[in-house]
């Protein structure tokens, strides 16, 4: 047996022909009851990843390893999340990797919060600040079961307290008034650190926006980052008929020494985006 | 000194309140002849990131830590390079984190290359295949340049020969016809492994469909990521007048099992597909 | 009693304050029976568009005189209809104002029939081709609901076996494959006329660009149009959670002499576009 | 000669193999000169539209009847003007006809003004306001050229003092602070008349919604109409590189008795528009 095999412990996402989807921790001696029938997981140990099993009843199924959007996207769940779209581009946008310290409020289903530990790797560490201790309490059992909680300080906290760390890389705020907390977060990210945010209205983006020139907070951008399905019959090939219309406004900054000209910095950035713009297009 | 400050060694980015902007690695004794004037890095050393300060004639500048995605965008290049949104996206779908071995082809410039170092960590490696030697040599300093060169192993090799490692956690694919290549890539890639590749145009989007089939490459997902900025004046709110309309198409899917089916299997994703966005607007 | 007012014979819509919905044609005597209560015709009359009115057993709501859009949205169907965004944007597009003569095959539902016959006015015609009586014969209802069935020509007839019509001013095909059809539109549409067809996947679009090249249709334009629909209220304000991620290709094209050189002017038509991008950005 | 030739008085688009595109009025006698060469107005009289002709020094170009969306887009502008995406939009959703009388303000340059002429027809009329002398001076000769300014009646008016006109079927604000004037609309459009306008910020927007509570307008809805041209080789069928990221956001609404209920108005259209959405996608 190798590690190109399933094993005890492993996560597991079983997909079915139709509607059965799965996400799993393999444990010798339990059986899975499902819609498409019991599933042994005795049977599936050993097997190399990418299997087509068959229920007790005959109902085929494919175990696969779960990527990380997978798991992202299937978190059990009491809020809203955030989703691979966003966090995949927030995740370089605010330089984590290996070995970063990283803050994030609030905790919410712990969606982000898993794709941040698997940033940051086992040097690196994840501070989590919630207000309401039963929503925490579903984020960490969460991050269990994704397996990257000891990567992660749970803290119950009103932030407007401040945070006890100091000096970390970057700090990510999921807060309605997130414009309310710039000097907190002043006193715990780094100099010249990454500060990010997402606020699902433009009048929330545009307190945040006031705030950063009251905070010197510079090199603004705002975006939205949007994601096209296609139908995948080669023979009808097509865009979905639907797709998520919004998510959040997603807000980025540095913070600078206090006092810095922010006015015209967002300015200069605005003009580096286009370009960058006419870059990424050939021109 | 502490790491808070600018020292020898690091990576900075120098940003000036119109038109200047650069990303240097800090070295004692070196000056930086730029158009807003002469820049010594002694000056800079020691000082605390986020900084403003002046260049020999007076003109103000920041000194910052530069965020992945900024080192990605200011790769020098001689080819087309994979943007931020795409590359985000793209290292969740495949589930790359510490640890994983993930093979690349082709190399380019190194835009990803860079990235897919940053997120598996020392502990993981990128086995990058190029099929010109002149276009490696270019990825091969950026990767240094960046400080991520002993993560990735670079490769000259028509990759219609095959790569030379087995049961690798997930292959990317970034060259026209990647649809060619499927075997090639069974052959290297663990049972159940990721597969992505980015595809202009809908023509060979459409090959790479039926080459799914044929090679029973299942759970194919294709769509396409699209970033809108903002201008960022909080009294006068609006989009930015211009975005970037195309990339590419980003293709994954899953391998499994050579002969399964993958018709029924690919229509059920969509349906899922489906269930997400439904989840995800709170339905 | 003026135009002002209600009358007879008006087409109304009626909006509850909450999901009552209804377009109707007012005739003295008649009652409506809804699940907001009977709404009779007679109480109507006389009394000015825009009054807030109530059922017999005391729900609110507003009668209102339709939108052409609403009328399209409204239409009773048995076939997908073409919606608002994109049937705005190619009357514009084939040039269709008042005495214009246009040939639309299929007729479908009738709801791109009726905003054709909106915008010819009793100067011009509209000829409408369809295949399938019983599909026709709902059209034919739909007109005549809309008051315009007087400005249109239904003809059954596989368009294979052409049109009856000489040097009409546009013909737009929203048939599968309308790609087969380009020798019978020659015959019909007058020289250097306009072309238009929608089409919902890839396949038939790259289909249809090769048949230009063949037949001498240049200036080929393809695009889609997007709607993203804002929530209204003004503290949150914000883009709906969801929206329609596709309905169609549209596609545009000049028929000019046979064996003139198409190739190069679809080329040029591309780079005008881009221009005309940059001045409407104001670059 | 027939309405397929091209005739004395007009109009015509020149399209040459590359970068060579006019909008001309044909006169006998006159001699267009540019830099693909001189082209005699009589050599083009009598020619089918569509025909392939070449200048003096033997450059092709063809001869074509402008589309209005081609009218719209050339016409001379010391403004930031509407686009047809947005134009064709908005004629549907105001219930512009034959015969319609509209107040637009500004006039502007005159693009929409001519898109609201071709719509109205003779029996129509279109009454455009303007505060500045010299740009409507720019706008009238457009409308002339376009050979639609009978159908036009042009003021130059600070809107603050009121339209001469009443009762009429729609009104059009395209001015920065629109929300300052709906008493003013209110007096001069008809009971239930349809309201729009279009606004670049979503500061401004968020005003005009806040207008509207005040003002009993409702069914308000809000958009943004995108389009997203391709490139036309039929074997690299792919999104063009850029697209126009923002024009302006569209807000339309409907006039009632002063005093109803507006907040649960927009609400409940918001609900509507939501099934509207599920209809169109086969739901």
């Amino acid at each position: 047996m190798n590690e190109t095999d399933i094993q005890e412990g492993d996560l597991a996402e079983l997909i079915g022909l139709k509607h059965f989807h799965q996400i799993i921790r393999i444990k010798s001696g339990e059986t899975i009851q499902s819609h498409i029938g019991l599933i042994k997981m005795d049977d599936l140990i050993g097997k190399p990843w990418g299997s087509m099993e068959k229920s007790h009843n005959g109902n085929t199924f494919f175990v696969l390893q779960p990527a990380l959007s997978d798991l992202i996207k299937n978190v059990p769940r009491n809020t809203q999340i955030l989703y691979p779209k966003d966090i995949g581009f927030l995740i370089l946008n605010l330089a984590i990797g290996t070995g970063k310290r990283v803050i994030e409020a609030g905790t919410g289903s712990g969606a982000l919060t898993i794709a941040l530990a698997n940033a940051v790797g086992d040097e690196g560490k994840i501070y989590s600040y919630e207000i309401r201790p039963e929503m925490q309490k579903v984020a960490i059992e969460n991050l269990q079961y994704a397996g990257f909680d000891s990567r992660v300080e749970f803290k119950i906290r009103d932030i407007a307290d401040g945070f006890d760390e100091k000096n970390v890389d970057a700090i990510f705020l999921d807060v309605p008034n997130a414009y309310d907390y710039l000097s907190q977060v002043r006193k715990s990210l780094k100099p010249g650190g990454f500060f990010g945010s997402i606020l699902p209205t433009m009048n929330q983006v545009v307190l945040l926006l006031d705030a950063f020139k009251r905070e010197s907070f510079v090199f603004v951008e705002v975006c939205e980052i949007f994601i096209r399905y296609y139908q995948t019959d080669a023979d009808r090939f097509r865009p979905a008929d639907r797709m998520v219309g919004h998510t959040g406004f997603l807000i980025f900054s540095r913070m600078v020494q206090k006092g810095s000209n922010s006015k015209s910095q967002s300015k200069f950035r605005i003009d580096e985006k286009e370009d960058d713009i006419s870059e990424s297009v050939g021109l």
